[in-house]
């Protein structure tokens, strides 16, 4: 019994992670901090148990959850979703992207994404029987779209344009300009545009977050994906969410119904408290500038050379003055000699081109950074 | 941009929630209690956010919870799941359906659906290209399965069958005969049975669940599904598992990952502890049956006509000596005039044949079910 998706492995994230747990290596491969969630917001959540917030929320999410979303929203990008009916809850934002691509995409549908890619994209548009048109985007060219190519992939077929800003893995950003050649070229076309955000407060270097939803020719035929798992250091929560124009929303509930049919209902309450206070996301770039600058910093004089990512938690490191081996092998025998364990970058190629770059997640406690670093300094 | 599903409306469930609230109807409609989860269950969980449990669980699930599942699956129904590669934590028993279903079933495969079903199967099915074949169950035969139509509608397109016992929404449950009659149907073929049980733990008067793990050759073929969410009275917290043969779960894991990754982890950890007390589950037919009964006793002098439920927390009410409405405009008459909100049955026959039943939800506290009676009784 194959499934649909018969050539696709286990995902990247979960063989680095079980890789270093087995060799007790620093795990900096799977993003995630090895710090805790706020009490405050742990505190709201078993107050939001105890208050009789066990049964299902609504499909779309709890109510409140969904006005606090459409304040930030409105906010920060100057955009309005309608609580009611343009904002949905999901189980992580990894269950949006899913969802909005199986509701979606079928048979000889056409998806551009643009590589490395996060790697759920491509098994979810195949599974659906649509096909990924990859645009790839270059480490020598510091990862810039080339919307001259963008343009020319478009055709009668194209159904779908995934974007992902602050991107994960390479920790590159969208700027202003980069969106307005997004709109230009999806404008009078009937191309949905998912724009996967969910590092959207962890920008540096006084940039601001580009979101579709700030651009209203993109904002009509956009998702936008957020995660609350990655704003508020919690990923094993599985809570994020996603806001489109009302026609787009009621086709994504008709697939979300069944497939999860809504999300863990006190997580959603207990966040809905916690957001009355913006700082505790308006302070993010911050505290993940901070941790980007140590890190390099302590690492300035290894022989690995980098530029610094604009975003996310990831820095990509290029190793290629250490050695010339394939970034698979060589995180893999790093992890399991020299006791650090990253993700390499090749995985995220569909043509599995490999440009020896590795991937670091610096959501890390200070301790942690500086026994990573030793080790870095020392390969 | 219409979904690939454009012709499913909103969910039953919602609808008939969403008016019971907005007329201040008593809701016995969408399946869940009016009381809450045991205070000790939620202490764990809140516990599990205090000590770490608020990172990525792995892709499978929290390992604790699923040795406990492991543990209890082998006392119950004396059948063995391995722990690393058999079991998999669901973001609720629908996730685990939509996945498999997503999983499996591809253009052109059959699906057999037991009828009146569960309302996520069919679009599931038909999301990804299949075809349901229906077996109508009908009130007339006490929603016995003839297995000799289900034998002659077997044929090279069927990939799957779904079962469901106890079964919701009829109340009915399968004996070991119907099981040993799937058993018969299925061996040497490829059919894999998909069996949800979300209801195991709510059997009444002294019947014993049949789980298809306690036959070998079903067992080989099957997904069991489950929920914590029926069982434990939380509805809201939507977790839930499926079990099967290494092989089967391979596939799932594929799609799996890349649906949702991984389930809210502080809730395993806290049902891993609170499983250590098999009271918790094996209490519960008492507790459902006494409702049951009061239920049943308390409107023994109405105009409706009953057979008991056997199994589930629903109890279906035949109206036919009452009115001749068609059940879908009754139960909504009755939500917003009664003040008494149930599931009408039609909409679970594809054919949308009415027998004139609605479902009552009678997981709900003494004096709900009073002030339900009261109603039913001047009806
Ligand atoms: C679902 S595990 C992947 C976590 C993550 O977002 C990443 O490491 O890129
Ligand atoms: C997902 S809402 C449906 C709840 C339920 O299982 C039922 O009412 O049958």
């Amino acid at each position: 019994h194959a499934s649909k998706i018969p050539n696709v492995g286990t995902t990247i994230f979960t063989v680095m992670s079980a890789l270093a747990t087995k060799h007790s290596a620093i795990n900096l491969s799977q993003g995630f901090p090895d710090f805790d969630s706020d009490q405050e917001l742990i505190d709201l959540v078993s107050k939001a148990m105890n208050s009789g917030y066990n049964h299902y929320a609504p499909m779309q999410g709890n109510l409140e959850l969904r006005e606090a979303i459409a304040e930030k929203t409105a906010t920060l990008y100057n955009a309005s979703y309608h609580p009611e009916s343009e904002i949905t809850v999901t189980a992580g934002a990894t269950q949006a992207i899913a969802t909005i691509i199986t509701t979606f995409i079928g048979k000889e549908d056409e998806v551009i994404v643009f590589q490395p890619a996060y790697d759920s994209y491509q098994p979810m548009v195949e599974l659906n029987g649509g096909k990924v048109v990859p645009i790839q985007m270059k480490a020598s060219k510091n990862f810039k779209v080339d919307w001259q190519e963008v343009k020319e992939s478009v055709n009668h077929k194209t159904k779908m344009i995934i974007i992902n800003s602050p991107h994960n893995p390479t920790g590159s950003v969208f700027s202003g300009e980069d969106l307005v050649r997004l709109q230009e070229i999806t404008r009078n076309t009937n191309i949905i545009v998912l724009s996967d955000e969910v590092y959207e407060h962890m920008v540096f270097d006084s940039e601001k977050h580009q979101s579709v939803c700030m651009y209203p020719d993109l904002k009509i035929r956009s998702f936008v994906v957020a995660s609350f798992c990655k704003t508020f250091h919690n990923t094993g929560w599985r809570i994020g969410y996603c806001c489109a124009p009302n026609e787009l929303m009621k086709a994504f509930l008709k697939v979300h119904q069944f497939s999860v049919f809504c999300v863990h209902h006190p997580t959603q309450k207990g966040i809905a408290d916690y957001m009355k206070n913006p700082q505790h996301y308006l302070s993010l770039p911050e505290v993940y500038q901070r941790k980007r600058d140590l890190f390099l910093d302590l690492i300035k004089d290894s022989r690995f050379k980098f530029t610094p990512a604009k975003g996310t938690y990831f820095q990509l490191l290029d190793y290629s003055e250490i050695s010339d081996a394939y970034d698979v092998d060589l995180a893999k025998r790093w992890t399991i000699e020299q006791k650090i364990a990253s993700i390499p970058l090749s995985v995220f190629n569909s043509n599995g081109s490999d440009e020896k770059l590795l991937r670091f997640c610096f959501a890390k406690k200070e301790d942690t950074l500086k026994q990573a670093a030793d080790i870095l300094n020392s390969i």
